[in-house]
């Protein structure tokens, strides 16, 4: 199975422009699985509630799942990327996975980073793992990062690959994280960042790139630039994500003690 | 409030001789809480369940508890140290916090690593947080470290400063996820892993050292050599670790959203 990332910097508003540019990013490579970035289509820095309303889209149905779902259909693959999702009243940050078919899985982002909290709903669904047949892959967004529950929930549901759209603007922090969530899970990760800079407020973000794929070993098989647009594929081995034996008495999922974690479900 | 550790090779079954060693490493240097290895009076790689229980020890009472409550009262502080407990007719790879009165805080290991299986018995008791005055402290030992439900347990009872006796063998692992386990929680964290090799059975275990104290910003304060006998000790600000806000609008603990939690507590 090969799974990759797509670094671009999306401009902000321009869904047109973006999907255009994700899909001339594509014609270059070849993946079975592409990871997209956070909020991929709108960009990141909303201003104002009037333009998350404008800019946020159905899920599926709108114009980001759409497109994507026909790039997916062209070229024979799947792809996991970041969308502002508008249902009924309410506006999540969320992702998908779309195939061929459509859309495959569905997530809104469980933990809000920053301003986000402005603009977006906290997420009402569970971390999501689908099957995708070469492998199963896991959907968490960005700042989701930080809480080690997030990839342990999609591992525990048989997650081999953890599919990780984000738009990081702390320096390192996510890659560092990351690879710990590989290790504790023994799954493979892949982190598709953003580069770029919005500045549209009075706050100016510059987005960190630096996209990966992790081993669950913890090694780097491949990583992007801190500061260019480009993809990186590698080929993985989803069976070793499904061995999760550490040592040959520590298999690390076996191993785990729930009965002594009752205090991360309680309020 | 100064931490510190105490990366040393403890000599196999030599549990007065490794206490006098301790005692020689404490008397060149000063801190409040001082971290020594897991198992650090009798060695870690036991032959035969007789060893095991013949070195094994009640805690309180034993030699290991009751010389290093002596060595915390001449010196006016507190002490984590790994110890083989024997209670009733179980034995548990545990861990205590003494002070100058004596035992603050007791645990027995939870996740058991490779063929401590064999010898000892998985912890029972919840992952502790002991008040020691200057700091919120909590426990947790070695293989520990590669779940994050641990000191995730130990962050959500307010522990500050997390003390982490090893005996590691894995080059770089702990030393990369205790760091994750700081920067996700917030905490300073006090790792001391022992030195030495021992070859006591078919297996030649080497003993990685790299003792070390993060802090909630998972930079690595102090660090030990992976092969010499020192400690290591550093200021630490508690404060800095009740201040769980990574921007503005996030902290770290009030993030968390427990009811997308439930799977890490099924069983």
């Amino acid at each position: 199975m090969r799974v990759g990332y797509v670094q671009f910097a999306p401009e902000f508003g321009e869904v047109e422009r973006n999907l255009r540019r994700v899909t001339e990013l594509l014609g270059g490579a070849r993946a079975d699985l592409w990871v997209l970035p956070e909020l991929c289509t709108t960009g990141y820095q909303f201003a104002s509630a009037v333009e998350v309303e404008e800019l946020a889209e159905p899920v599926p149905g709108g114009p980001t799942t759409t497109a994507l779902s026909a790039i997916a259909c062209g070229l024979g693959c799947h792809i996991a990327a970041g969308v502002a999702e508008r249902h009924r009243d309410r506006i999540y940050n969320a992702a998908v996975v779309v195939g061929p078919g459509g859309l495959v899985a569905r997530y809104r982002k469980v933990h809000l980073f920053s301003q986000e909290k402005r603009w977006f709903v906290p997420g009402d669904l569970p971390f999501p793992v689908a099957d995708l047949g070469p492998a199963k892959v896991g959907l968490m967004v960005c700042y989701d990062h930080l809480f080690p529950e997030a990839a342990r929930s999609l591992a525990l549901q048989g997650a081999e690959v953890i599919a990780h759209p984000a738009n990081l603007v702390m320096p390192g922090l996510a890659q560092l994280t990351m690879r710990v969530r590989a290790i504790e899970n023994r799954v493979f990760t892949v982190t598709a960042n953003r580069i770029g800079v919005e500045a549209r407020t009075g706050e100016t973000l510059r987005f960190t790139g630096l996209s990966q794929v992790v081993a669950p070993t913890g090694e780097v098989l491949v990583q992007a630039s801190p500061d260019r647009e480009e993809v990186g594929v590698v080929d993985v081995d989803p069976a070793r994500a499904r061995d999760k034996l550490l040592t040959p008495w520590n298999d690390v999922l076996a191993d785990r003690r729930p009965e002594f974690y009752r205090r991360l479900v309680e309020g």
